[in-house]
């Protein structure tokens, strides 16, 4: 899923290798695995029947391409994975479970390990930004609106407003909690009464994963509540890239990229290609956050197709927002602020408080 | 704005007063009032010029038609204002404001006081189907997975995965802040140095609006969270209408709203109108969720258009929400449960975990 | 649904009036009258009988706000629209039709009318590039790639590529067909049989729309070819503004609008506020045009919610395209091109094929 | 970008093959080498260069990996292509071209040839429902209008329905024109002056695309105009996906799929697999197609984002389409049409002109 000519530009973030379908089909093996010891735990496997189903998934090693080929038949890869090793162990494996209890699952691992990566990657913009805004904090240049020239402001002002949507992006995404799903074949637990709730308990707490004690088989809001936080960051990233690239223009040359893009026909150029490709990236997520919200509307105990809409987008999505993350970090990074440049197109001295309020995101930035 | 055939069946919600072209206006008024006082108590106007500002708003009445008309020139309709009260009062009027600040904080008054009517609809809605809950609590009917009859589980559980969904959604609702702007021309409150910061925090006292102590005219996340929140809620019931609309069918025949539409053509029909309305309002929220996320993409210290985009799509996000909670609300008020019709299609008995996973909604529900 | 302190900007465009809920209801009042005029040139009814119904119609003038509170029972204006006439006149009206023959005709009636004003202020539109190109064919401007300046272009190369968009959005919005819509209670014309076809015939006839022949009640690509040819026009005058917007930067300075908005707090600034208020509106409508592409699943004989959603998201969409052509007409009309700015950028004066694609587009224009 | 667990599905479709990233690359050294030739025969490039050039590129076999890796630098995969290929032959490689020629000309190859596999699917899915519909011209069922049984319609009637957007979608698609991209650095093809509309013309002929003598590097709408052309297509089978979830629900069970999907856990369902996967697909779709409207908006002479952008989205648009039309013609496939349910349902006979209006559709698909 995240491979291609461009994504892969995004392969440089750490985040792409928990998305793709190697690490999805890994998620449900894993998966799988963590349930039937949890299915023992909560009383409703023997040890010995978890060992042995632990043993037979670990010995199971199923190819991609087949499992892609197989799961055409239900809409649904979960499916030949599971007779695959049931056809090996009748008893231990897929406990009480449906396919969608892996399935959400396992997107959960990979969204969750994935999200990691980007609140990493964003802590390391946010500490150069802050950097820029700590050494810039007093350097006047002129404020823009309305795309022009307004009053005089200061490049660390400008730069602690980037600073402050990093900011509260990323504590958007450190709130989230990534929720286990064990419900059964229509979220009643059924096969595994009276088991179920302590299996729920033993699965999340074996993957590391949130229990909220609910079914969520159709309720996706905590689908759409990591999307949203994701796209949060794909735009607080993406205001940056469109400032850098606009600051960059060749009349106005007061921002540089450290290492910008050249061009095969226009040796001359200097483009700010790290802020270009992050804007490419970034600017496809409102759509793909648009699919998931739809998908809230999910017909009764299992969305007929809009279940099944999530499964490419929210990693998509993430995967878009890792590469718009990526590609803005490495534009800032070490990026030429000419202050020469500044001065000549400044007006005016008096730039208020712009210095308090880069100040005040930098006590946000340090935590206090 | 929430004029229309259709939108005005979403007339009924009281949350449409306050999202209004009138209430806008209002709001820009009331804003700029009490940016007179707070400006007062931060020591940046005294009290007599700010007390000739309140009166002269006070007595200004402006014709929405004409400032709509005398907006185009500035593409912003605080300009009119502002000019014309400034002819009448020089001295006490918009001290130290840009257009946007005046702006940002009349949206944030109308979403604040449409967003509570709104909760307190989703609270009358969580109550109904509470009582659903209860009284349903053990009642089996056949679970749907995928369209097809699955197994059984309890009316009480189904209904709880619902009000599961609608909890989920107020408490993000609820969590949310309405937070004031005050930046000035360019966001360095320049003007009024050095009493911007005292400015800034009186005028959130005065309109009882949350204040970071920050600057947002170019960090629109403020905007994009509450969109999510309430788009959160749009899908929440959307999905009761869904399912509603699906046993409804002719053939299936175990719910019926106590109100079905009729039809002049086939006087037989009981149509799950409001369901179905409330679908039709809601599903129009996932597009207006994307241009608002789309426009997080603000140029340097004021959107160009972006900014703009948002005044019309924020209201009519939060419009189209306010008429699908109502819908719903309207559609489960008595809606008819058919156990008889129930029993018709149940296959088995066992209902597992169903009663219990329904308790742990109550209790989400009741606060326990 | 067009008015709001903002939206009625667009006002001035004449294209509002045709989106108004009230041109909504007389359209269905429009097609009524039609349809029983229809019925009588069909043979389904007397011509007696048609003036009857047509004299009745003539006479009823219904109250917006009163119908739309009623439309609540059945989620739908047409019901309480009928009942009302049928109850003064209960054999010549509304023969063999559904709500949805009326709406959906009524909405192509609105569509028509409305595309015609864009059509003609794309025309206007053209005119202004068209004399732009002619006037500045050679003269020589640097290009820009990526946001930096490129190769020499000329200016007339510049405004071609506008115009030749203008004129490519325009050809389809020309290519549209406005379809009527008659196939009674569930698309099969039953109440009517034999006289079905006829009357759908004489009902195009009647309205001076097109009629396919089929009954398009659940195919909602006659919506989707209009949103669509729409949408690319909204594009079309986005990218322009876009540009103007780019080039009017104070750094810049090569374009300036003959009538720059001001600023309350900074007079010295000319903003392009007609583009900025062009895009405005533009970068609405790709969300809204994703709605209507999902309503595009409508369930089986008429939507459940998918049709409901179409009223006003398709007006909207209009409408915000309207606002965006006539800003940006009113953005090219009279600015001004800086040329002593565009030489002071210059490197270098071969600018190749420049001129000749101009003329190609000017070729396109004058349709040779 | 086709790849994954659940795109795979889609792998069947011959379509994913053109949409690939080895597609992509492959189609970036089929149009350098057809732009050598057509310099030469534009008297730009000698034939011995030409020849030499065609020589160098059918040795050149590059690396998927390592060109992604490179292709981060511009932020453009063509830049590494056209850097290796030169420093073996100076002379005959990417004669006047600019990166963008080359990537906009070779997805339009990609898209040509997946519409071309996906419009022959949607012939062989028109065949399906053209031989439906001839059976069951007269096989009366219910039609349902919001949900709820309305009056008598045939099967045909309404096959007739699914096949008239599918021929309506078809024929958008076949109206496409993919046209070739050449304009060099900055849209002036100032670097192979005066032979630049000779090299146009004759690389269009190479590549059989269609060439509109214009540039159209900042005119992004031969992109949205396919884009939407391949919605169209989506939502027309998601509609009949739609249709064939809701009839084959168990209490309806009017239609069932032939090869209905199985359940690990319930093995007595027959889920309508293929079609909860094409919806699954499907409502990808319009967020994607927001993307590609959105970016319309594409800055001066080159996007920057914006054009990056429309990479991936279109393929992932055209190959979520080329899914859901493969799973909708498995679905409809065999599809088992239960006439005794049928009748059990049926109230009433009157079908009125339910017969004619599918001679009707019939007629369009014959051709007639």
């Amino acid at each position: 899923m995240t491979r291609s000519l461009y994504s892969d530009l995004a392969g440089e973030s750490a985040a792409h290798r928990h998305l793709s379908d190697e690490a999805f089909l890994t998620g449900l093996l894993t998966v799988e695995s963590a349930l039937s010891v949890a299915a023992a735990r909560a009383g409703a496997l023997s040890d010995a029947e978890a060992a042995t189903a632990v043993e037979t998934i670990r010995n199971y090693h199923p190819d991609l391409e087949e499992i892609s080929r197989q799961s055409a038949e239900g809409a649904n890869p979960t499916i030949p994975v599971v007779k695959a090793l049931k056809a090996i162990d009748p008893t231990g494996i897929h406990p009480g479970a449906t396919s969608q209890d892996i399935i959400d699952t396992s997107l959960m691992l990979c969204l969750r390990d994935a999200t990691g990566e980007i609140i990493a990657e964003l802590g390391e913009l946010a500490d150069l930004l802050a950097e820029l805004t700590r050494t810039h904090r007093d350097t006047p240049m002129m404020a823009h609106t309305l795309g022009q020239q307004a009053v005089p402001t200061t490049v660390g002002c400008i730069t602690a407003g980037w600073l402050q949507a990093v900011l509260r992006s990323r504590a958007a995404l450190q709130e989230l909690r990534f929720e286990v799903s064990y419900g059964g074949a229509a979220g009643t637990m059924t096969a595994t009464h009276p088991h179920g709730f302590a299996i729920q308990d033993a699965l999340a707490a074996e993957l590391g994963l949130h229990n909220s004690g609910l079914v969520w088989h159709s309720d996706r809001i905590p689908v759409t509540t990591i999307a949203a936080a994701l796209a949060t960051a794909a735009g607080a990233v993406r205001k940056i890239a469109g400032d850098v690239i606009f600051l960059s223009a060749s009349e106005i040359s007061e921002l540089r990229e450290a290492q910008p893009g050249g061009s095969s026909a226009m040796p001359h150029k200097a483009n700010p290609a790290a802020a270009i490709a992050c804007d490419g990236y970034a600017r496809r997520v409102p759509g793909l956050l648009a699919t998931l919200f739809d998908a809230l509307d999910c017909r009764l105990q299992r969305g007929t197709g809009s279940w099944h809409a999530e499964w490419q987008t929210i990693r998509e999505l993430a995967a878009a927002t890792a590469s718009a993350v990526g590609r803005c970090r490495r534009s800032i990074d070490g990026i030429v602020v000419d202050t020469d440049r500044m001065e000549q197109h400044l007006t005016g001295t008096d730039v208020g408080h712009a210095p308090e309020i880069a100040d005040r995101v930098l006590e946000l930035y340090e935590g206090k």
